[in-house]
């Protein structure tokens, strides 16, 4: 197996460290990761500016890269450059410092990578410990991966697909399993703090507050985190909403 | 009717002057768009550094704003801020300088901005023309925008829904109508072109051909606007995969 990683907290990150020792196991690993944090940086394209990549390490199993875009473009390039002709096995982004449930998929740049993933036809997967702190305990990650790669590799997920898997930050052993959900209904609210600068003009920082906006659905996969479960949910790039354009094909008339 | 209009071009494109000019017939409208060209910024979130906001022309029915970030900052921003009191009854994204079908609603910093209206409960539309220029022709717009809108005030879409309104670069007589559809398959290739700068160290510009992998689909966005009509397409937010969910649900035991 020839194995791609990418993540959004740039390729020195202690979560990519992880992922890279874990996924060594499974054959030969290239990563290719932004060369500093690019959190919250979505499916979003470097074009306005050229984008560069750079080795800086390489022995045997391993060649790790830089690239100064986002996680969207580290995979466009990786595959148009080291991977054009030869696709890799399997592509794991993460693992990211921070939960990645709910709506987050749109904004996350780890998921955006994993998406680009399944683009090239590469089965892909996004890794996430719910602890944003960079001394994070990945214990947890080091224990359950193993069990997810096994069943994947076992019976693969459909190609069209991507993986988000949020893993909660607690220690391995008060970890209770492995649940598959779907992306929970939810939004930020309280989104800014508002400061004054010396010169008088105020400017915003981004904050808020995550709102469930179903507490109670067991299958969403917020709650499946909070009960201490892992969740996985299967994502796919398409963003049609098939009832309402069953349901305004019926309705509307031009 | 209070309108707010967005964009990923920037305050000062053609686009949204046109948007403005005709969003104007139907109530108020406050205009929250970034400084400069966001193109290709998806949903990407501003966190490393504070957003500004600066009120740029202000007059009866009309102030515009320019923001430092992203189509998605300017959006929370202007939530939290402007319309922290009252949400606006419509938010519209556009007119974007080039085609939006696809696969590009996940890059699309226009469609970015209608997908967080619509996790504030707003009614949102991103309107695109197929024509990147700066100096491209609105004239078909201009005819079909406010049929659009005549049939959106009439017969509502599902709130939890954003409409993908693709325009053909067609003089308004040669544009052969309107169509619902769904999200093309497809993606991009062939997308950098590698020089060498005056070190001798390669870097890379984002270019590539979209590859419509369904060009057989009358149904398909892409497919609709290459016949000449208007594509409108309902997206939601939710990626989940649920056909893959209820399979894998099944089939894998942890």
């Amino acid at each position: 197996m020839h194995i791609f990683i990418t993540n959004d907290d740039g390729y020195l990150s202690p979560g990519l460290a992880t992922l890279t020792a874990l996924m060594r196991a499974y054959g030969d690993v290239t990563v290719v990761a932004p060369e500093d944090g690019q959190s919250g940086m979505s499916n979003a394209l470097t074009v306005k500016v050229p984008v560069r990549m750079r080795c800086v390490r390489e022995e045997p199993g391993l060649a790790v890269y830089a690239a100064s875009g986002t996680p969207t473009d580290c995979v466009k390039l990786a595959m148009n450059t080291l991977f054009a002709d030869r696709k890799p096995d399997l592509l794991v982004s993460g693992i990211n410092h921070g939960s990645n449930v709910s709506v987050a998929v749109i904004y996350s740049g780890t998921l955006g990578a994993a998406a680009e993933g399944t683009l090239y036809g590469v089965r892909s997967i996004g890794f996430s410990l719910t602890d944003y702190s960079r001394e994070a305990d990945f214990e947890g990650c080091r224990v359950y991966i193993p069990k997810i790669m096994a069943q994947v590799l076992a019976q693969p997920f459909a190609p069209h697909v991507f993986l988000n898997v949020n893993i909660p930050n607690l220690p391995a052993g008060a970890i209770k399993g492995i649940r598959l959900g779907r992306q929970t209904k939810g939004a930020w609210s309280e989104e800014y703090e508002k400061r004054i600068d010396p010169t008088g003009t105020p400017y915003y920082w981004l904050t808020g507050q995550f709102v469930n906006h179903e507490p109670d659905a067991p299958e969403a996969d917020e709650n499946i985190v909070q009960q201490g479960y892992i969740a996985i949910v299967p994502h796919h790039v398409d963003m049609t909403e098939y009832c309402e354009l069953q349901r305004l094909s019926k309705l509307w008339r031009f």
